[in-house]
């Protein structure tokens, strides 16, 4: 049976046990954990959704290598509407979750491995290739989740990975041996890769030869020995512990990703699971096909997330009595043309995709890079629309805790209340939303997921052939030709 | 043969003879007045381009009435990669004239009438349709341009047809007899009508029983006894009748469309040419339709016109001595992210396109009115941006006359010379296209052609399915349903 | 001795016992609450520096009733040049504290409360003015912290105070008796209230007679018989009560203003206390003058802030090496021109201001409201650029817990490394300083504190002399005037 | 007599003969032609409005030399209370003209030099600064209209003055003798030059001392032998030159400053005159300082400006219908916000002036150059949403001849119409007003004017404080300082 669901992903994690530390301690029941739990419930949603007959045609897909269907997450896209369904997808879970369901970066990286493994052999002879379909067709049968790990903690920015002082601040080999490879260094921001099966490293930049104990790329579970995650903190996070649903505002799933700091103490990884070890030359590929990949997605999940933002602060301008002023509705128009104005690039970078030498289709890199450049300014400004409409409340709204004391229980209902019709609860929980998947994290995430806004512009730039640009302005401008 | 040249082009409308007046005088010598030439040279250019091989994929179709080859810009859209298509094309023709070639708004009535005159029919079993696809033919088989005619001059706008008080203020019927129809009325703006063959008239707002008078569409040749169109200023529009080329910037084509007042005095038009004729209750489907296509058109055409001014904003940078400048670098990386997201809009619109009752596709009318309303803000940012990079010559640049008198010749050369291996009159020639394409009107048409932008934004609220939203929203808050 | 310091100031606190709650439980040791403490020590700090002979020039002032030097935030405005210095005050103050510290918003209701009734009484022939001074008298005697009490919670906001069902939404008059009258309803967003010794109640919107039981301005200590305050939740408010300061962010001081919704439970006030009752008329001028002086505030306060965020920034670029990257360089240039654009704004009203009736002045109301409008936009743009300068870390960062287990700090010393120079710790803690500065609460308090931006645009439509702006259009154009 | 009107202005331009040349020929009656007509009316009225009481506070100041009355464009600041005044001269003038009157380049290029020559003189021991005062007393006893020559052509924008191919790129001197110095090169855009008295050369960047042969100031009449000016052409120029009034626009007035190029052929300036020579460590700051007095200008001039593009906006929407839709007043409150928050920024930098060395005061630096960057923004905003609010015959209007033609007055008046009680000319006048007002040359020089937007940027960073800014951030996150 190539398709979990949502036990039985539950259940396979219980199977894997990874170091995992968060606010200072060890966490051992991490299934169990309340602060894992929302993360843990939106990535499930990737396996139930594949199992309702409503979703099959976006959360399935047919594996080119088995014919069987399987989850869409694990697979290789064969057409342009392969890409465009991708969006479609990451837009619906971004709508039923409100948050990051963390497993489109192993999607991403399985793509990426996929096309680049098949040029490197084809130009070099190497087997990556082949070892890759038989690690591929692993996942895909057993519909594992996988952690994408890209990103170093890269130390000083001004300085390349073996410029650094401390070498290992970029993920390298330090030994090679029959059966396989040592490698130390770390990933830093790793989205969901605590509940996640695998982790899939590759590298973080295009390098140059001196680097080259650092163009890597291999596969392993998430609990191989020498691995530690050291869970990072988010806004609001120890609500999470506390009691109630109220506070936490989306409760049930997470908001963003549940991101680690992973770390490789001279970790093993067998031959058959390295894709990529001193091919130096194949890393600036690597990262681009990767990052078009992952910036296609930031207009599909973020427009579903945006999506639940809008609908928040119409319901809030509801619940508040102004639904119907002029200045309200422009705003909300505003929200849903920026909204829509990412899925279109989303949905363009797709429809405009090409197939790659090894038959999987890549979308369109400028568009994929133009899609992540516009989340990072319209998100911010989506949220700041939400909290125009929604009013100051989101900023000073007491507890659920202030709520639930008897002695204040009667007042908080009679001095919050809204129009008529509403309970004071309902408008409370829509402020608490809005707070919670408005601002902090959530921003951080728009802005530095899938790389930071410079990296799409000098993409863009690359991409953008001003060479043709500028000979048509010449042309029409009667500018004679140079020799 | 139904594909013409440019030169059958111009050819067959000297077969016409439509009264036409400018700047006071009415101009018999249409074809050859040098303030026309440039909007007939763009109009003629999606004729010449559909008889050359490297552009027959998207200048031409295939006729779904005759199985010929037919010029696209008289194609009925028969799935969504035509919609594509028909923005490539679009860009194509924008990046090959830097000016607006006129044809399309003909093109989008075309698609309009033919599938809201299937489904009038449908409904209430009259033969519209039938009487269309016969005029449809006619234009296929003859290439014909033909001009879109939607905006009536309004008047009062808080007012609507049938209560303002000149009745003739929107175009309507003011007899009916066995042979056809007398038509009173104007429209304004008409795109490229006097270089067209015919014009199809359309109804320009959702109207009510009271106004069904004015539920009109109807196509007639453009010299029909009865029509005076009177062609409007464009800024800088005398400088088409001065000598030599570098003061009209975009001297060959037209940068904005040629666009007249066009009365109708008590105009005869026979029922064959009648497409609706007091069937008020479809007026609002019939705009939304229009609207639809047309908006869809401005990431085609307008990101063409963009990649010329990036392509200015490139060369005069580099002709300055600044092309390497960071900053430069990051406005030109600015104007690309700007120019490639209006055409995502329309990239997406036209993937997520749908078929219609009659077989015609339409496109996504949520992404299209994002993709319009996004060009009535980016253009213009995209032309500051042009200016900043260019430099203050664009505003205080010496006349080409001055270039030419022998005595300021020498001096100019030497005086405004950029970096060394550039000649003065390729800076200057630069700085004039710049002056010519970014300002004024060319501004003006990118903010309302196709619709003022509280249009789309009505049009976008219309489409957003805010319920829905709202409900992702409340049911993510904990909110129970409401009974 | 008129001039407090910190610890008068915390001690004169101790005299009070306002029933505060907060997170469910009643607080009796609000003084020693580590979740209050942050926010009474940035109250504090304008005690202290006032103190300061370095800071004497713009901390304190002269009163114009005694001739004795007080403190700056209990005086009324004597000249343009008072307006200026308490502008330049506030940058100050935020520029210590990078927080909100509460006290301008009693400032800016003594200062109203102060011109409003002596046009009251100029009028109507009332003695509120006279009631005024002595009470104004009391507060700069005592430097008293006073909280000014504005905004009702308003309920269903399409109705106005008599219209809503609970005649509780607004504050109001229930009993009036020989010594004083009794008040109920609550007033929410209650900047500061639970460190302040007095509450200054003013009415919070315009109205009409059938609402002139909601027309109240009254004084009474916060610790008055049948006040209830709910302190607030705020972003991350949690983590004040876990141990160490990093993951605090901003440690010492509050970040927002520690709000509280108060509720009045039926309240007597005094005669003596009482400065509008029932005097319908005046409502609007009153709203209109707090709100005129507390928006000029947000180019003060608001800028200091946005200094410690720009130095974030400046910070975060260093420590990760990228500093003297230019595209770090122009954003960051973009934030500090943003933040001098609101701190013109706040001086222009200030220069511009003019006296009134009373003596006092008042700040120029138009570009007041341009000041506050600023803000709602750009201190999200400056946290977003700061997010962008900053890098995910911000997002993913592990706890201090992490770092001080032992297993766990070599490993997040070494792997988190920025450039050689700075210690982890250091780069750490300065993303947590931008993590908790620039999300959540604090964005959704510079969008709706002192109003929501809609209140600003009608003020600003109000102000802005349209008709004198048409007839300039008309007469360049040279049409001729309407008789 | 220190004040001229409009007439005596006119009057003693007749005495100057300065060589101009525009459109390919010599312009002999320069003060009858129509092309520069708008653009003498535009600097006359500098002069009326001074003899006007009304405006004498404004207009008018005490000259600090002699203690007579004087026109203010001739004044050195004495104060901030003059800088204020300054702003609100300039933006009164811009409310009357709608255009630019060009004499603030020349006041700037006076106050600049008067403090830079104070403080070589005080470093150096030089004589400039007493020269310069009897200068100074010259031209405030004839109320002369001074061309401030600033920008050089500069080349090759990469390339230092001397290391240009031509070292007549940036002016210099060539020769130097008992009587005085020849110098040779040019100065672009000079504003208002040709309608000027005198010139006053300034150099254009801060130079090294490789470069000191182009550290030159000095003052000479504009029809000095050797000096050619070509008169730059402007959008929509020649309409100047066609009868009626309607399709100039703003037919008195001349829009923009009527810039020329202005050529210096080994023309002698007496010693006298001469107020710099070779003093390149100089240079920055006399940059500085004329950029940040010119600066200051654009939130004065481009505000009154503004106020008629507002006025214009405000009318179109009254003749159209619209007046009481709220996108419409939504969209005139942007504006008018966007406009009093350049004023904001000048009325700033001119209160937080400061005194210089000389006495003269000098606004704050930062705040200038702030008010100069958010102007290369916002007009263009401005006229963008006064395009939307117009509509689009903007771009399409008949012209005056149509109208007069008798054959289309009639369909013109009829068809054209708005609302009722507003007559069709007086609609197209506000059109052809806002045409000619908002694009082309107008937004360039907005743009570029006293410098382009980069420029200001480096000195809005420069003055910043950067350092004082980390600090703050530092020490609220709790590191400890560096020792």
């Amino acid at each position: 049976m190539t398709l979990k669901n949502g036990n039985s992903y539950r259940e396979s994690l219980k199977e894997l046990n990874p170091e995992v530390f968060y606010l200072g301690k060890k966490i051992d029941d991490r299934l169990g954990y309340p602060s894992f739990l929302p993360h843990i419930n939106s990535a499930a949603l990737t396996y139930e959704l594949a199992n309702m007959p409503e979703y099959e045609e976006l959360l399935t897909a047919t594996s080119h290598l088995t014919g069987k269907k399987i989850n869409r997450f694990t697979h290789i896209h064969q057409s342009t509407d392969d890409l465009v369904k991708k969006v479609k997808a990451l837009r619906l879970l971004g709508q039923k979750t409100g948050a990051c369901f963390q497993r489109c970066v192993g999607w991403d990286a399985l793509n990426a491995t996929y096309t680049v493994t098949y040029e490197i052999d084809k130009k070099n002879g190497t087997n990556y290739h082949k070892k890759f379909k038989e690690y591929l067709l692993y996942v895909q049968e057993n519909d594992l989740m996988i952690a994408g790990a890209m990103t170093d903690p890269k130390g000083d920015r001004s300085l390349k990975p073996s410029q650094q002082k401390d070498p290992d601040l970029f993920l390298h080999v330090v030994e090679k041996n029959d059966k396989g490879i040592i490698v130390r260094g770390a990933k830093a921001h790793q989205t969901g890769i605590i509940n996640s099966h695998e982790l899939l490293a590759m590298p973080t930049l295009a390098m140059g030869e001196e680097d080259k104990d650092y163009a890597l790329a291999f596969a392993i579970p998430v609990d191989t020995k020498g691995i530690i995650h050291i869970f990072g903190r988010q806004t609001n996070d120890t609500r999470r512990l506390e009691e109630g649903t109220m506070d936490k505002g989306n409760y049930k799933y997470g908001i963003v990703g549940g991101e680690a700091l992973t770390i490789f103490n001279d970790v093993f990884v067998p031959w058959e699971r390295v894709f990529m070890c001193g091919e130096w030359e194949w890393t600036g590929l690597f990262v681009e096909r990767f990052a078009s990949y992952h910036r296609q997605n930031y207009g599909g999940c973020k427009t579903g997330v945006s999506d639940v933002i809008i609908g928040s602060a119409v319901a809030a301008a509801e619940y508040n009595g102004v639904a119907s002023a002029s200045h309200i509705k422009d705003k909300i128009a505003e929200m849903v043309n920026m909204t829509e104005t990412l899925y279109s690039c989303s949905i363009a970078c797709s429809d405009q995709g090409h197939e790659t030498d090894s038959g999987a289709y890549i979308v369109n890199p400028l568009l994929a890079n133009v899609t992540k450049l516009n989340v990072t300014r319209y998100i911010y400004e989506i949220c700041r629309l939400c909290h125009d409409i929604a009013g100051g409340l989101v900023a000073t709204l007491p507890s659920e805790a202030d709520l639930n004391n008897p002695q204040l229980k009667y007042l908080i209902e009679k001095y919050l209340k809204g129009v008529d019709n509403i309970p004071t609860e309902n408008r409370m929980r829509i402020f608490r939303l809005i707070e919670n998947m408005t601002g902090g994290t959530a921003l951080v995430e728009s802005m530095h997921g899938a790389g930071s806004p410079q990296a799409q512009k000098i993409m863009i730039l690359k991409q953008a052939n001003l060479k043709m640009k500028k000979k048509l302005a010449e042309d029409l401008a009667g500018i004679e030709k140079e020799k």
